[in-house]
Formats: C-alpha cells, sequence, structure tokens
C-alpha cells in the first residue's frame, strides 16, 4: 500500500504536494497512469491543478469510478482567502465561482474532502482515503495552498487508517450461507463464474479457496480475467455468453447453479447482452449484496459469506472443466500463411507470456483477443472494458509499469492499436523519463477496426495519419539503445519471442505488428454487430 | 458564419452526424480546435461521443466558457430507449444514470438541449445556437443514436436563426449615452483601454469607429492584443499595471477619464492585480451592463451605446498617443550577443508579421512576450490568457489554421514552448493530416519557465524530457517535402525571416526556437511574482 504511505506522509511534509501543485498540470499521462497504478499496486493518487488541470483530469477519474479502481484526486487550489474573496485568477471561470469545478467531480466520487480548516482536515484525509479504498472508488479531495503549511495533528499518523470492511451481521452472515449451501449442496453440475468486482473488491483469496476447496468448473468474463489461476485444472476458459471460448458456453449455459462472483453485465463484458443463464439458476455475490435466485440480500459482504461457504461446503457434485489451452486452432496449426491474424496471435502469445507478467489490452481488437489467450499463474490483466475511452490503456501502462517495477521488476505488456496510441502518444515521454521498461505492442491494421464493425466500414474517419510509431520513442528522447521492431510475420513474430534481450531487457521496447485491417477476433465481430443493431 | 450554416445543414442532413458520433471520439485535437476555429471564423462546433468523449473536452469547453468562445458542443448518446431502459452500457458509470454527463457540463454551458424529442428537436437546436453566439459561450447539445434519422420540419430551415442581438431600451441608452459624453467632453486627457470583451463580443466595429472619430490615445490589455489596428497613429501599446510597454503606465495612469471597453481585469491580464485606475476615472462599457464611475446602468449592450457616443460625441481633449514600434530596445541594437532573448525576439518578430496573420500564444514566456510585438493591421492574436490551460495553443492553432485556410488562405503562426506542446503534439497529425500549414515556433528552453518563476526554480519538476521537435512531422507522417528548422543564433532567425520559402509555403513549418532557460520577458517576471507571493 505504497500510496497510503505517501499520503499520509504528504500531509506530515506536505511541501512535497505545494511542490506538485503547480508542476506540469494536467499532463496527459497522470489522469490514466494512476488508474493503471492502481490496478497493479491497489491504490492510486493523482495531483492536478484547479480548473484546468482537475477537468482534463475527469475522463479518467469517470473510468476509475465506473470500474471501481481506488484513486486520490487531490486538486491544488488557490488560497482560501482568495476563494473567499472570489478573486479573478487564471484557471477560473472568471466569475468567482470556486465551486464550479467540485461540483462536476462530486457526481464521479465517493467522497469529497475540502481541506479548507486545519481542524477538520486530517480527519477529511484520513476518511477519504478509507472511503475510497472500502468502496473501490475515487474520493476527490481540494488543497488550498495557503493549507499546506496549516498545521495538523501528527499523532493521528502514529495509529494506520482502519481500512477494514465492516463486519456482516453473524446472524445474516449465517443466515445467506444456509441459503446458498442449500442451492449449492443440492446442485447437479454447478460451476463458478468470476467477474470484474472479485478483483476490484479484493475477494480473490475468497475465490481462490473456493475455486480450491470446491473443485467446480470455474470460468471468468472478459472483465474478470486475470482473477484466477488459468493454469489451474479446474479452469474451464472466458464466458461471454455468444462470444464464449469454445465448449464454454454449452458447460455454463447447461449449469443448474451459477455461482456468480462480482458481475458486471455489461454490453462489451457479455459479448452484446448475450448471456443465457436464468436468474433462477444463478447466485450473485457482491461487495454490498447476496441475491439467492431472486432472493436479495442487501447490506452484506460477500468476503465473509464465501469465507464460510467454503468453510461448510461439505461434498458437491463436481464435473469435469472444458480442456483450456494456448494451442492453435486446427486451421492454423496446419496454415502455410505468414499473415498473423488474431486467430493465430492470442493463443501464441498465451504461450509466450511468464508468470506474473501484468497484460494491458486496449478496447478495440486487443481487449476482445486476449480472451482466447491463457494466462500463466499470477498475472494481472487490465483492460477498460466498461468505461471504454481510447488511448486509456497507454496511460494506465504507465502507471501499471511503475507499480510492476516497483513489485520485483514484474513484466508489463501493452496490446494498443495505431489509432488508439495516438491519443495518449506521450506517455512514452514519460515512461522514458521515469526509465519503466514495458513492451508495447502497437497492432498496425490502419485505423479503429472496431469501429469499422460498429459503422463506418471504408470511412475516411475509422482511417488514421500513417505514423512512424517504432521511431516515436527516438524523437521522444529515447538514447541510442533503444530499439524499435517491425514484425509483418508469423515467424517474425515467433523469432522475436525467442531472443533473450527482447524478452527479458529492463528498457522500453516498442513492437510494431502488423495485421490485416479487417480482421477481428471474433468475439469482436459478435459485439460490434450488437452495438450497431442497438444503436439503429 | 460558415460553422452555423454548417450546424443548420447538420439536421438537414442528419446522417453526417451520424457518422461522426462513433468516429474517434475525444481525439485530443477536436476539443481544443473548436475554440481556435471559433475566435477567427466566429463559431466553432465540436462533436464527442457520450461519457469518454465528451469528458476529455470539459476542459477546453470551460476554457471556451471563461473567455467566451461560442462553440456547440455536441454529445452522440446511446438511444433514447437505451436510456429509459437504462442499459449497462460501455462508455457509463454502470449504474443506469445517462444524465451524471449532462450536470457536469451544465456549470460551463449557457444553454443546454437535450434532443430526445423530435417535436422539440429543431427549436432546440435553434435556440442552442442562437444563444451560443448572443452570449458567447458554449452550448452543450445531446444527440441520440435514434434521433439522427428523426423527421423535424424542414421548412424552418428557410428562415436563418436570428442572431440579432435584442435593441436597448432606447431611452434608457439616450440616458447613458448623456452621461458617458458629459464625462468624456469634459475630460481633460482621456484614452481608450480595450480588453478582450471586445473583440469576444464583437464590439470591434463599434471600437474602431470610436478610436477614428475620437482621435483618442487608444491602448489595448494583453487579452485585447488585434482588437484594434496596432499601427494606428492613434495606438499607444499595451498596458497592464507594471508590466505594460513602456511609457504607457504614465499616460494610462495619469488620464482622467479611461473609457474601458470589454475588460476581464484577471490576475495574468493586469500583471498580477497592479491596475493603478480609480473607479472615479472610468466608464467601463460591458456587453450586458454599462458603469460610468460607480454608477451602474444594467441590462444595456454596449454597442448600441458605443455608436451614438460616436455620433455624438462633439470635440474632445485630444493629447497624443506614446509611440510605440517594433525598434529593438538599444541595448538589443548595439548589441553583439548572439543569444535570442525575449527582449530581443519579440519585437524581431514584430517586424516579421504581416497583415491579416493569425498568432497564436501558448501562456507562458510566449503570451508575456507578445506584448513587446506591435502587430500590422489585421492581426488575429489568440491566447489563453484567463484560463490558462497548459497544451491550449497547439490544438487552438489546428483549428484557427483551419479557419484561417477558409479566409484566403491568412498566415498562422504559433510560438509554444518545449513543455507545453508536449502535452498536445498530436495536433501536429492532425495538422498534417488536414493539409494545414501554419508556421509552429517551439521555444526550446528546457522546460517551464513560466512556472520556475513561481515556484521551483530547480526543481526537476519544472524540467521535461528532451525531445527532437523538428523531427516530430516526420514520425507524424509528413512528406519527404517536410522541413524543420533549428534556430540557435539571432543572424540564423533574421536570415529565416526573410526566406521566400520558409515565409510563404503552403506546408507545416516547425522551427525549434533555443533561448535561455532563464530568459523570459519582464512582465512575466512580475506576474509571477505577484502570483507566488498570493499563495503563500
Amino acid at each position: 500500500m505504497a500510496s497510503i504511505d505517501i499520503a499520509t506522509r504528504e500531509l506530515e511534509n506536505p511541501v512535497d504536494l505545494a511542490e506538485y501543485i503547480f508542476r506540469r498540470l494536467h499532463e496527459v499521462g497522470i489522469r490514466y497512469a494512476a488508474d493503471g497504478y492502481a490496478r497493479v499496486n491497489g491504490m492510486g493518487a493523482l495531483i492536478t491543478t484547479f480548473g484546468v488541470g482537475e477537468l482534463s483530469a475527469l475522463n479518467a477519474v469517470a473510468g476509475a469510478y465506473s470500474e471501481f479502481v481506488p484513486i486520490v484526486h487531490i486538486v491544488g487550489q488557490p488560497t482560501t482567502q482568495s476563494q473567499k474573496d472570489g478573486m479573478l485568477l487564471h484557471h477560473t471561470l472568471g466569475n468567482g465561482d470556486f465551486n464550479v469545478f467540485t461540483k462536476m467531480s462530486a457526481g464521479i466520487s465517493c467522497y469529497v474532502a475540502q481541506l479548507n480548516d486545519p481542524h477538520y482536515a486530517a480527519t477529511f484525509v484520513d476518511s477519504a482515503i478509507r472511503e475510497c479504498w472500502i468502496r473501490s472508488r475515487p474520493v476527490y479531495v481540494t488543497l488550498p495552498t495557503d493549507m499546506i503549511y496549516a498545521k495538523v495533528d501528527g499523532d493521528r499518523l502514529k495509529k494506520p487508517i482502519d481500512l477494514s470492511l465492516p463486519d456482516n451481521d453473524p446472524e445474516k452472515e449465517d443466515y445467506v450461507v444456509d441459503v446458498v449451501l442449500k442451492y449449492l449442496q443440492a446442485a447437479k453440475n454447478p460451476v463458478i463464474l468470476v467477474d470484474a468486482c472479485a478483483i476490484r473488491h479484493r475477494a480473490l483469496t475468497e475465490v481462490h479457496d473456493l475455486v480450491e476447496a470446491s473443485g467446480l468448473p470455474t470460468f471468468v468474463t472478459p472483465m474478470g480475467k486475470g482473477a484466477v489461476n488459468e493454469s489451474h485444472k479446474n479452469f474451464g476458459g472466458v464466458y461471454a455468453g455468444n462470444g464464449s471460448n469454445a465448449g464454454v458456453r454449452e458447460v455454463v449455459e447447461s449449469s443448474d447453479l451459477i455461482l456468480s462472483i462480482g458481475a458486471i453485465k455489461s454490453d462489451f463484458n457479455t459479448a452484446g447482452f448475450t448471456y443465457r443463464i436464468g436468474q433462477l439458476n444463478t447466485i450473485d455475490f457482491h461487495s454490498n449484496y447476496v441475491r439467492v435466485r431472486y432472493s436479495e440480500y442487501p447490506d452484506i459482504n460477500m468476503k465473509g459469506v464465501l469465507r464460510k461457504v467454503v468453510q461448510k461446503m461439505g461434498k458437491l457434485n463436481v464435473t469435469a472443466a472444458p480442456r483450456i489451452t494456448n494451442k492453435l486452432p486446427e486451421s492454423e496449426q496446419s496454415s502455410s500463411d505468414q499473415t498473423i491474424t488474431h486467430a493465430w496471435l492470442w493463443p501464441v502469445v498465451g504461450q509466450w507470456l511468464k508468470e506474473n507478467d501484468v497484460v494491458i489490452t486496449e478496447t478495440g481488437t486487443a481487449n476482445f483477443g486476449i480472451w482466447d489467450t491463457r494466462f500463466p499463474a499470477n498475472v494481472t490483466a487490465i483492460s477498460q472494458v466498461l468505461w471504454g475511452s481510447i488511448g486509456y490503456s497507454m496511460g494506465s501502462c504507465q502507471g501499471a509499469a511503475l507499480a510492476a517495477k516497483e513489485q520485483n521488476n514484474r513484466r508489463t505488456i501493452l496490446f494498443i492499436g495505431d489509432g488508439s496510441i495516438q491519443l495518449t502518444v506521450q506517455e512514452l515521454s514519460t515512461i522514458l523519463r521515469n526509465k519503466l521498461s514495458p513492451i508495447v505492442f502497437v497492432i498496425c491494421n490502419e485505423g479503429y477496426t472496431i469501429e469499422r464493425y460498429i459503422h463506418g466500414w471504408d470511412a475516411r474517419y475509422n482511417d488514421i495519419q500513417p505514423w512512424d510509431f517504432a521511431s516515436i520513442p527516438k524523437v521522444f528522447g529515447a538514447d541510442d539503445g533503444y530499439k524499435g521492431y517491425r514484425i509483418k510475420t508469423r515467424d517474425e513474430l515467433n523469432k522475436l519471442f525467442t531472443e533473450q534481450d527482447f524478452c527479458t531487457s529492463n528498457r522500453l521496447r516498442l513492437v510494431e505488428l502488423y495485421m490485416p485491417r479487417d480482421d477481428a477476433p471474433s468475439a469482436l465481430k459478435l459485439t460490434a454487430e450488437a452495438a450497431a443493431a442497438r444503436n439503429k
């Protein structure tokens, strides 16, 4: 929890915040970097300046709100006196209203703390951090410049902030556990389906114990990728309705009891709402409620319930999970085609990945393609499936790479499109400046393939300006040791994946990966069709 | 008013909007480009997608609100039915709330139109455009995808939208004019001071007539740069309190009547609130009120008042304006130093500029330095002095260059810092893609000089990653004809300014302009000192 320590230390030595307040303010990188950092290291922070800086960060903060990522957004403000006087300062709307931006952020924050008074400031800071962690969503904190030197009670720092979840009411918890067990023990072919909120609300230990103890076939949704050990014998692949891995839909949809953990049934997470799971066959576990068939149990956290379910589980009816590997499909194995297609790429990536890698995919062909990649153990997967802001993954990569570096130099690997990277390309500069070492694959397929599938197949707005991606780090100040890669054939990629230096270097690597303009993972095609139909 | 035509045509042939709605959404360029376009061509529009796109644009829209720039922000939304159903779609917060983003924009828009119903849609569109124009501020328009094909009354299009200002009450107007004339005719050494709102509320014809008819010494504020013909004999230079051009402060502050037109007395526009003008010596003209000394006359527009003042002016006491030129200061003329300093640069730029140029300066050394540049006639100056969002000018340049191209190929010239351009560098790609031809000067002075003067002189956060700026257009797909420039001496710049190809080419030109890290215009130093003191 490095970032929490930093936050509290910043209040003890607030001069550091002062220094940051007037820095390059809304640097494009910062907004997304906090999100990526938080997804790897548990919690992140970003500091922006009043008005211009904070508004530039709103898209990123809203994404964190949408996808339950805990980040603390600290906004440097003019002095409390300037605000009281309604001064006509730069970065204002010129109308003396210093609250307008706070109101804008309030809708995408689970807590707002305005540090205008030394007597309450420390309490507000502690509450902000606690709310951020517990609810796993952004909080918004304002810090006027004159408050930086305000003295607050340092003794509070001797006691760590209480970040523990409130306990469930024991009688209620027992009641819910009994109901769950009644259905679970009676089920003929139950399965486990793990989704985003199991990750974001930190229930993975409970999930792992459940998988291990139950022996049940276990699936993940696209947003649940990375939640469970995909090399485990129980793991059966990705379930996403019609977009599921081969053989998965049949098993999940014929199950008479789905233990659905942390579901977010959004369009892109369900291949366009193509789930065929009845609520009568479902038990939903969430951070603040459990639902057994149609019976809802509000104000109860899944973690306690799951722990007791594991303890009291008894004997279950266990069926085998579909066998899921990174083997190439038959058609690709026998092909002599050198074209890098999605059907070929993603299993090959799965063969190349290593334990503990951090894998980031941009919304588009990459985050649909990754459904066909079987991860080694302890891979962290990052993608913005629900919020889906273009360019997110490049910024997130910067933050994730920083966090990964702090975690014993885990590898950070990004797959982004040639269109999306154009939105946030300067993150590469920040990566160089901070000596981070991700591997960045730029899928060069001549523009916005996901958008072509939704609307405007040959429209100019789905084309892009052709960039020399591999040379960009050079103009952004990479030293002579930097080497970019241009990969156009399967043999070239296979060879690259065997190169020791490429696989283990402590430098930024950027690979242009040429793929056909019109090729896309089949799950993407299905989902885009559904979106296009809904837009009519 | 090309953009208004476009807006109305889009409703007639709404398929064009549909195509745009799913394009590269919140492309960084678009947000600022609309602002720059509007400042040159009168009005602009930007189209973003729901959630992710619109939030990315909020900083730019807030800037337009702050600085009175009329832009129409059109937001493509999911279908009305999806919204009613509260569907869990991508680009949402996942909570079924489809109004949260509209609420965020409401605080920085002077009108909100939600086009959910074909019966009202056309009226709302007309009102939005009218409000945008009259109040010279952003409006926010939502367009659900299913509404794109909704039929609206095409006959309305036969009658142009009424964009005329409401007439002032004639009796009231006459009354105010008489009061103004009483003081004006009695004044011994009156002067005219023109500020931003004279430009933004389109009172420049009235201002020009006043300058011409009165013969009074005329000054501009920093935000008023470009409002009057600076080669006119009446023109006396920039007034900004202690940051004024040489000799100006004495004349303005000793005047017994300042006709202050469209003032925005913000910190950066007044060199840190260093005006020394008494309200007893001031008549303020605004878009919605006039103030004579302390007497306020609300709900009256300056345009009608100024027209009548010109008509009835009679004989005034006219003193001479300070003589203001682009001659180098004595010290610079005699210097053999080849270092490009601010004291040397800005008058030299003034000698090089041509009539009708569009000149854009980024907040920092550039927009303070330009105070020392005397413009030829009909120069449009663009800078975000009040809002001051870093990187603004690069995006604004893209929009301004488009508008300038439409105005008989006016030249567009940008001065931006090596730090600021890093925020919005991909605008260069959009400029190339759209075959625009601005001249971009990147002031290479090793980072955030304006910030150094405020706080953290040697702090790392005021340094930047060193980029090869001149080569960036190449990696962004410029063809072989592109040529970047590296200018390190006065002789080199003087020579460049004489090169025909450089001065008149129809291609993007990018010049790295090397200047000392610690050098800054004196007005910037004064203003930064004031800001630093206020932050204590």
